[in-house]
C-alpha cells in the first residue's frame, strides 16, 4: 500500500502543498507515496492550486493501525491524524518545535528552523539532483509566500528568501504580484461563518498543565472581523466549553500592516496582557509587529504561563 | 559561550566520537562548539582515541538553564544531561527512535534510520564539501564498527557499509583487523566490578506504565560473565531496588558468535520469555541471533508488554 503523506489538521497552504511536493520527491526516489489531507482546502490554497493547475490531495479521515505514513509541516500528535499513535511513521519533514511526538522505531526526521517546509523540500530536490517542474516550483513558492506573509514575518530566514528566488524563476511568476493576489484570496472573511473563523486555522498547545487553543486569521481589513465580535465571541465560548480550553486566542493578522489584533477568552485570558505587555479592552488588544503564531504568539504565552 | 555537544549518558564509542566529529563540522561551519561527555570513556573508545591520537571530550556534570546545546546519538531526555529540559537545544543528530523529547522552539533535527550516527556525520562532511582528516575518518569508522559489531548487527544498513568503505581509505586501516582489536579492547570484563558491568552501557526505557532498564555488555567469552552470576545478580537487584525498575535485562552479547545471553530480573522478568519465545533457566536464556538492543531487544520487549 502506498505511503500516506499528510500535513496538520486545518490545513494551510504549506501543509497542503508540502504533501503534494513530497509525494513527487518520494515518487522520484522510487517509493510509492500519495498526498493526502486532514481537512478542507482553504481559498488561499485553492488559489495556488488553481493557478498552477494541480489537484487537491485526497481527504482522509484518519489512519489505521500499522499504516505507513509520512508527516509534513507538523509533528505534534494532537495536530495530526486521528489514531496517529498507531501508525508507522517512516519520515517527518517539518519546521516546528518538537513535542508530543514519539515513535517505537528509528525513522528519518528532518527539521530545520526555517520559515516554511517548502524551503526544506526545495533542498531535497537539489540534494538529489531532481528536476523541479513548474507546478512543484509554483506550489513551493506559494507555501513560502504564505508562511512568511511575503517575507514580512519574523519567521522568514535567508534560506526561505533564497529558495523563493530560485523557485520564482521556474514557476514564472513575480512573487510580489502573485503573492498579494494569493494572500488576498485567503484574506476575505465575508463568506465565512464565525465558527469557521475560529476553527479553520486553529492549533492546540499543551503548555504545562494548561491547554491553549490559538486560531489565526489573515485579513486585509481587521474591522471585517471586529464588526462581528459578538458572534465570534459566542463561537469561541462554545469551543472553550466543548473542548475545555484554559485559554483561547484568536489572532487576527493584518497582512498588509504586519500587526495583529487578538481576542482572548477563557479562564487564563489575562495571561495575554502579561505575555505581550498590553491591556485587554473588552477581551481585545492590538499587538504591534506580531504576525507569527509560532515565533511570537506561542513562545510569549508559553513563557508567561511558565 | 561555545555550544556544548554531547551524546548519551554511559557513553559508547559512537556517542564519544560523534561529539568530537560534530564539533569539527560545527567549527568548519563557523560555529563555536565544544565536544563534551556525560560519563567515563570505556576501553573500546579509549582504544580508538589512542589509535588515532585524539583526546577525550571534556566531562560535564549537567547543563544550565538556557545553555545552548547540541545532542548527538540520543534524544530521550532520561538518557541525556541532567536538567536537559532547561537547555536550549539547537540541533540533534541521531539514529534512534524519538521519545521523551521536546523543545519550545523550532530546531535543526536530523535523524536517519541507519546503524550509526557517524554515517550521518559522514554525509554532512560530503554535503558541505568539507575535507575529512585522518583522525576524524578514523573516529567515524570506529563508531560504525562499534555500533554494527563489524557489520554483523541487523542494524547495519548499506549506507553504514558505504560510509565505512569511504572512511577506511582516509583512515588508512583495515576495518576487519583494526575492528576486531578495537572490539576486543572493550570486551574484557575481568577488570570490571559487577556494578560497572550492569551500569556501564545501560539505558532506561519507559514502556507504557513500565520502566525497563536494559544493559548491554559485549564479550568474546560469555562464561567470563556467567561465572560471576551471583555478584552480578546482586548488583542488578540493588539497581532495581534503588531505581524502582519493573524489569532489568542484562544483555551479554558474544561479538564473535553473534548471539546474546540475557539475565532478566524484576517483577516483569517473565515478559522476556514471551518476548523472545524462550524459557528462562535461573533467570537466564540464550537469544540466538540477537545482538542489537535497539533493533531486537527493545522492540520485542515493548511489544510483549503492550
Amino acid at each position: 500500500m502506498a505511503v500516506k503523506i499528510f500535513g496538520h489538521q486545518n490545513p494551510d497552504t504549506d501543509t497542503i502543498t508540502s504533501a503534494i511536493v513530497l509525494a513527487d520527491i518520494e515518487t522520484k526516489l522510487g517509493n510509492e507515496a500519495v498526498a493526502t489531507r486532514l481537512g478542507e482546502v482553504g481559498p488561499e490554497t485553492q488559489y495556488a492550486l488553481d493557478h498552477f493547475g494541480v489537484g487537491a490531495p485526497e481527504l482522509i479521515e484518519g489512519v489505521g493501525e500499522g499504516d505507513d505514513v509520512i508527516l509534513v509541516d507538523h509533528n505534534e500528535f494532537q495536530q495530526s491524524a486521528k489514531d496517529i499513535g498507531q501508525a508507522n511513521i517512516l519520515k517527518v519533514v517539518d519546521h516546528h518545535r518538537i513535542a508530543n511526538f514519539q515513535t517505537e522505531s528509528p525513522l528519518y526526521y528532518r527539521a530545520e528552523p526555517v520559515g516554511c517546509t517548502a524551503t526544506i523540500l526545495h533542498k531535497m530536490y537539489k540534494e538529489n539532483d531532481f528536476e523541479i517542474s513548474r507546478e512543484m516550483a509554483g506550489l513551493m513558492l506559494s507555501a513560502i509566500i504564505s508562511d512568511t506573509l511575503l517575507f514580512k514575518s519574523p519567521t522568514t530566514t535567508d534560506e526561505d528568501i533564497a529558495a523563493a528566488r530560485a523557485l520564482q524563476e521556474i514557476a514564472g511568476v513575480d512573487p510580489d504580484e502573485y503573492g498579494i493576489e494569493m494572500l488576498k484570496a485567503g484574506a476575505s472573511t465575508k463568506d465565512k461563518s464565525a465558527e469557521s473563523l475560529v476553527t479553520a486555522d486553529a492549533k492546540t498547545f499543551d503548555m504545562g498543565p494548561k491547554t491553549t487553543r490559538i486560531a489565526q486569521i489573515n485579513v486585509v481589513d481587521v474591522d471585517e472581523v471586529l464588526d462581528r465580535k459578538p458572534e465570534i465571541t459566542e463561537a469561541i465560548h462554545k469551543e472553550i466549553e466543548t473542548e475545555g480550553y484554559d485559554l483561547f486566542v484568536l489572532v487576527v493578522t493584518n497582512i498588509l500592516e504586519s500587526n495583529s489584533t487578538v481576542i482572548a477568552l477563557g479562564s487564563d485570558a489575562g495571561i495575554v496582557e502579561q505575555a505581550f505587555d498590553v491591556s485587554l479592552d473588552e477581551d481585545t488588544a492590538l499587538l504591534e509587529g506580531v504576525v507569527s503564531r509560532k515565533k511570537q504568539v506561542v513562545p510569549n504565552i508559553t513563557k508567561a504561563l511558565g
